[in-house]
């Protein structure tokens, strides 16, 4: 007998950045298992069309089926905002994205009710962040900034970085001139830039990290769904990892993120999904 | 009855860099008609793997034949380190790269047989210049950097810029240590940034942009295989775009590399190839 609440979560992104989803998930609901799906063969999905990241979310959702998970995280700003939607009408499980979480948060937090959003092109540009926080408060502004150099610059293992700091620096005067109190990290790579953020802004601008809130709405999500796994085995290892390109500098790349090597990742051609 | 000499040149990239090249051939060989296909869904080509580089190309390869090419380019460095060889044997028709013809210019160039090659991980990790190069000349040394935050300070538009000054300086630091005097531009944006270059590096160290001699070498390929076209008709526009995703910021940028608006692109769904 298949116990649903034994079940994995599927957990995907674009790439690697959505680790930083599942490193909130597996500190906040440390018995739930996983199976990660990074789509490393066509990251980024920042700059492409909605098309086209519907057609690779579709592909990924049809894959975790694959692996009978009982709820889904679309962990990346991009795909959560231009195919969750559309997703959500076509499976039977549960899915959330880190978009909401993350917009609810700001909502409440801003006390100006002046909230900015740094995110991928993509994410920016599909005013998703402005339209659910506004469906929570109307008064809100939401003023986005589209930033394509600082996943490149994580990447590239530029943290502690004068370079970094310039071009964030740069990309945050005109939010910060428009007075934000809140500030969105749209996107799952940028909470690694979280310190070089809060050195900027100051104390006094709240900083939202929706990875955080994401793993509290799944938390919420799986106990109200009655799917909520009350334990696993402790001799399993809990976490599978998929890509659908093996390129070494991932791999390396999510170790930085992760307590563990994610060396034992296999490969999906997922192009037949 | 068909010319084979009207037909078209297919040339492609994994995104707009290419049209780096397209813009010298259309130059040096005004008389050629042109396909372009830009795998822009799929960009960048640069931090994949082999196996993935190659299942891509193969799939442009394939529609490109059905546009009935007489030669085709792979205006794209990652693509002609990790994906040429193989195709040239599975195709019947003339198809070369930018590498080739970059390394043999740059191994001309040299006179202390030091060279520098600058580009994707992809394309450096390769070894594919040195390779090549060294086939020339075993003796020339040839010393790689790649620099994956080049591509996005390009598409951001940042040229003339004192940040993309200093990323660029750090990547060209360690190069000028080892005393090149040749560098390879190996990376299709990269001549957008050849004044950033030329200020850092100084005059005496030569410049190698593969695009122009790709242009050269499929001039003196066409001769040679008795196909270059002498005259295409005046009221026919020469050139047709192809890209795998329409993202409007791709559209924008290939504006300002090529004299007039491609904004005529279609769309290829090249998963389907």
């Amino acid at each position: 007998m298949n116990d649903i609440k034994q079940a994995p979560i599927g957990v995907f992104d674009s790439g690697v950045g959505g680790l930083t989803v599942v490193r909130e998930i597996m500190r906040n609901l440390p018995t739930e298992k996983i199976v990660y799906f990074g789509d490393t063969a066509r990251v980024p999905y920042g700059s492409k069309s909605k098309e086209t990241v519907l057609r690779y979310s579709r592909q990924i959702v049809r894959f975790l089926g694959t692996q009978e998970v009982k709820a889904i995280v679309v962990a990346c700003n991009t795909a959560s905002a231009m195919a969750l939607e559309e997703i959500k009408e076509e499976i039977d499980i549960p899915i959330i994205g880190v978009v909401r979480p993350g917009a609810k948060v700001a909502a409440e937090m801003t006390e100006n009710k002046r909230v900015g959003i740094i995110g991928t092109q993509a994410t920016v540009g599909s005013q998703i962040y402005r339209k659910l926080i506004q469906e929570i408060d109307p008064e809100i502004e939401v003023i986005g900034k589209p930033c394509p150099l600082l996943v490149p610059l994580v990447e590239e293992g530029w943290l502690k970085d004068p370079i970094t700091d310039m071009v964030l620096e740069r990309y945050l005067k005109e939010l910060l001139s428009e007075d934000v109190d809140t500030l969105i990290l749209g996107c799952t790579h940028y909470p690694l830039l979280r310190s070089n953020v809060r050195k900027l802004v100051g104390e006094r601008v709240h900083l939202v990290n929706p990875a955080y809130e994401t793993a509290q709405s799944l938390g919420k999500l799986l106990r109200e769904n009655g799917i909520a796994n009350d334990g696993h085995e402790e001799e399993e290892f809990p976490y599978r990892f998929y890509v659908s390109d093996m390129a070494e500098r991932f791999t390396d790349f999510a170790s930085t993120i992760l307590p563990f090597d994610v060396s034992s990742a296999k490969k999906v051609n997922i192009e037949e999904y």
